[in-house]
């Protein structure tokens, strides 16, 4: 659980950065190298690094170095795992407008017996 | 489109604490106070209240004070942006295998005619 925690703070934190969000973007459409990476960026490449190390750490991407060229792969599990704390809190939400519900139905029931 | 990035930024530095995640998933059952909300946390309230205000701030909450009693509201339409994040990443990742697919598809029928 606190590892799950702890998981989570440093995937949002790497989220919280929109070169970091648009690589994650980048890679959903399929595994693509450093070099076309960073393309995009008005950014020195040791800068641009730092986020592709950050991405890394959390694990949402991992890389693998042929010869010169380093590339990168989204890891989709990672990504799921940070949606599916949304996914909860909608659930809590939702058994909370059941429950209202419920309550709703059994008082409109009480009216009509009495 | 700049802005939402801000705002998606905000709104993942936000969730990249524990503590403010924990308030989210109160609140995700019903509003509370923010003596109710402090409760399960061994914390000071000025640190508890820093917490709130980075929440409030990014519109994730907002809260209303009667009297000496602040009471705290979940937003659910600022996490909904955020969660909308994952699922634009998910249809991407989709559609990059839907591509993979229909090419296998044209390349089988290919060999069928041939």
């Amino acid at each position: 659980m606190a590892n799950n925690a702890m998981a989570l703070d440093s995937i949002f934190h790497a989220l919280a950065d929109p070169t970091r969000r648009a690589v994650i973007q980048r890679l959903s459409r399929g595994p693509a190298t450093v070099g076309e990476l960073a393309e995009p960026f008005n950014m020195a490449l040791p800068s641009f690094m730092k986020h592709v190390g950050v991405l890394e750490s959390t694990g949402l991407i991992r890389s693998r170095k042929r010869g010169r060229i380093r590339t990168c792969t989204l890891e989709r599990k990672k990504l799921a795992a940070a949606e599916r704390w949304f996914a909860d809190q909608r659930a809590i939400w939702a058994s909370r407008y059941q429950n209202l519900d419920s309550l709703l139905e059994t008082l409109t029931g009480e009216d009509r017996e009495s």
